[in-house]
C-alpha cells in the first residue's frame, strides 16, 4: 500500500479526490490501489436512489445527507445521473441546494460522467463506491436516472433501493414504475405538497399489488454459465435458517425534499430496512450478488485486454475490412481473429 | 442457408416472426441465421428516435411510419423502451393507436425485453436490426427512452438519430437535454399544440448554440486498443474529398403526433439527411463504425464463452469465496481464474 492510499483510509480529502479521479479513469495506480484497498471494504451500506427526471430525487439525495450526517454517519454520493445538478447539467436552483453539503467534511460528492461505454459506467460507479467503502464512509447514496437500464442495473446492486416517484409527470411516466416498481425496498413520493398527490400514491399502491417482485437472493452459480443471466434462481441452501421468506412490504413514504418534510422518516425506513437485511441474511446475499457481478465485469475486460495484446492493428485492419465488405458477418470476424488473425 | 433464412429473404412474415424470437434468444440457429443474412445486409436507413418519457415518441414513430409506408416504403420498427406501447407498458391509447399499423403487411413491429444485461440488449437490437435489413425493409425506426446511457449508445449507431422533446415537462427535464442534444440529427419539438411551445424551442436552440457536438466520423483505428474507447478521433485520410465539414446543422420541427402535423416536414428533414450522409461520406463512416462496435460485443462474449469453457463450478466457487472473504480484489479474483483457476 502506497501512501496515497494510506492518506485515503486515514480520512484525507485531497487524497480521496485524486484517488478517485484515478479510479474513475481507470489508471494503473487506480487498479492497484483498488487492490490493496479491497480488505477494508464491505461496511458500507450502499443506498440507490433512482427515479425519473423531474421527481426532484437530487434535492432528496440532499436532504437524506444532510439528515444523516446529524447523526454523526459520514456520508458519500455518487451522482451517475445527467440531469443531476451534482454531475453538472442542472438548473441553478439546485446548484444553490447542493451548497449546503459542500463545506462538511463528513460529505464527499463524486459525479460520474456519463459518457464512455455501457458497462463502464457501472464499473466505474461500483469502483468509485469501493474507495468510498473503504476511506469509511457509512452511508454511499448512488444517485442514477430511473429510466435506463444501465442505470437500473447500477441500482439494484445497492443494498437499498429507494425509488422516487412525483405526481404530476403525466401519464407516459406512470407507464415506466411497473418495472422500476420491482426494484424498490422503498417508494419516495417527493413533491408530496403538489396536487394529485392522492392519485400518485394510489396508482402506485395497485401497481404494487400487481407486480410480482422477483426475489434478489443469492446467485446459484453450480456452473458458471449461470452468470451471464440476470435471472436470479433461489438458492435454498444457502439461505440462513430463520429467514422472513417474504418479510419486507416496500414502504410508500411521502416528502417534500425543498422543505425537509418526510426526511425523517424516510431515513428511519432505510434503518428498518438494513436491519432487515442483517436479520434476514439479504445483505450477505446482495452482498456476494454485486461481488459476483464485479467479478464478471472485471474478467470481460481483462480478456479482453489479454487479446488485445495478441492481435496486430493489421490483422485487426484485414478483418475490420471484410466485415465492412459483408464478407465476413460479426461472429466469424471475431472468430477470424480468435484463431489468431487471417490467414 | 435454411429453408427459415430463405423464406426471410422472400418476405415471408411467420418464419421472420419466427426468425426474429430465434436471433432475441441467441439461439445457435439464430446466431448461424445472422452469419448466412448478413451479406444481405447494408441497405437499408436506420433511425434512432429518442427522447425522454412524456415527449410522444411512440406516437411519433407510429405517425412517421404511416407516412412513410404511403412512399411504399417497408417499414420496421424497433421498441426498446419500457414505457413504450410497442413493449406493452403503456396507456390504453397508445395501444389504439398503435392499431393502426398492425394490418399493414409492409411494417412490422418487434419490442425488445428491456431486461437483461445492459451490452446484451445492444446487441440484441443491433441483431434484430439486421435480420429487418437483410428481410428488405427500407426504413428501421429504432424506439429508445432517451434518459439512460445505453439506449442513447443504441440510439447513437443509426444513421439517422432523431431526439423528440415536448413542451411542459418541467425544469429537470430541461437538463437532461444538454447531453441528448450532442447525439442529434434531427430535433423534434412533439406536442407542439401545448402552451410553452415557443419556450421550449428557445431553450433548445440556446443549448444547441452552446453545444460543442462531437465530430462522428470514423474510428481511427491504427491500433486496435482505440477501439476500447469511445471517443472518435477525425480520421482525416479517409474521409472522402469533397466532404462539407460541418455540413449538417440539426434541423428543428414542430409536430403534433396524434393529429399528424410537421409528420411530412419531418419525413422531408430525414430523407435530407439521408442525402447529406450519402454526399458526405459520413454514410460509410456511421456503417463502419456500427459494424466495429458489433465486433466489439461479439468479441466479448465469444471471449467469456471460451473462458467459460475451460473453468469449472468448483474453481468459480472457490473464487468468488475469497472474493466474498475480501481476501482477494475482484481483479485478483479475475487473473487467479484467468490464470487456471486456484492452486
Amino acid at each position: 500500500m502506497n501512501s496515497l492510499e494510506e492518506s485515503v483510509l486515514q480520512g484525507n480529502r485531497l487524497a480521496l479526490a485524486r484517488l478517485l479521479t484515478q479510479v474513475e479513469n481507470d489508471t494503473a495506480d487506480g487498479r492497484a490501489a483498488l487492490d490493496s484497498l479491497f480488505p477494508h471494504t464491505g461496511k458500507a451500506h450502499l443506498i440507490g436512489v433512482t427515479g425519473a427526471p423531474g421527481t426532484g430525487k437530487s434535492s432528496l439525495v440532499n436532504q437524506l445527507a444532510l439528515y444523516l450526517r446529524k447523526d454523526g454517519r459520514r456520508v458519500a454520493i455518487v451522482a451517475v445521473d445527467p440531469s443531476s445538478p451534482f454531475t453538472g447539467g442542472a438548473v441553478l436552483g439546485d446548484r444553490v441546494r447542493m451548497k449546503d453539503l459542500s463545506g462538511d467534511p463528513g460529505v464527499f460528492i463524486r459525479s460520474m460522467a456519463s459518457r464512455g461505454s455501457i458497462g463502464g459506467l457501472a464499473q466505474a460507479t461500483a469502483n468509485i463506491a469501493q474507495v468510498f467503502d473503504a476511506a469509511g464512509f457509512n452511508v454511499i447514496l448512488i444517485e442514477t436516472v430511473g429510466a435506463g437500464q444501465s442505470e437500473v442495473d447500477i441500482a439494484r446492486l445497492a443494498h437499498t433501493t429507494l425509488v422516487v416517484e412525483a405526481p404530476g409527470l403525466g401519464d407516459d411516466i406512470q407507464a415506466i414504475k411497473a418495472g422500476i416498481l420491482e426494484i424498490a425496498d422503498i417508494i419516495v413520493v417527493n413533491k408530496a405538497d403538489r396536487p394529485g398527490v392522492e392519485n400518485t400514491e394510489k396508482a402506485l399502491k395497485t401497481m404494487l399489488e400487481l407486480a410480482h417482485p422477483v426475489p434478489r437472493v443469492f446467485v446459484h452459480h453450480g456452473t458458471l454459465f449461470q452468470l451471464q443471466s440476470n435471472s436470479v434462481s433461489l438458492a435454498g441452501e444457502s439461505r440462513p435458517k430463520g429467514v422472513d421468506e417474504d418479510g419486507w412490504i416496500p414502504p410508500l413514504q411521502r416528502t417534500v425534499a425543498t422543505d425537509g418534510t418526510g426526511i425523517a422518516e424516510l431515513a428511519q425506513h432505510i434503518v428498518r430496512h438494513r436491519e432487515h437485511l442483517h436479520r434476514s441474511g439479504d445483505w450477505t446475499v446482495r452482498d456476494r450478488l454485486r461481488l459476483e457481478s464485479e467479478l464478471e465485469a472485471v474478467l470481460q475486460s481483462e480478456l479482453m485486454n489479454r487479446f488485445r495484446g495478441r492481435v496486430s492493428g493489421d490483422q485487426f485492419d484485414e478483418v475490420m475490412n471484410r466485415l465492412f465488405e459483408r464478407r465476413l458477418s460479426p461472429l466469424e470476424a471475431a472468430r477470424v481473429l480468435m484463431n489468431g488473425g487471417p490467414a
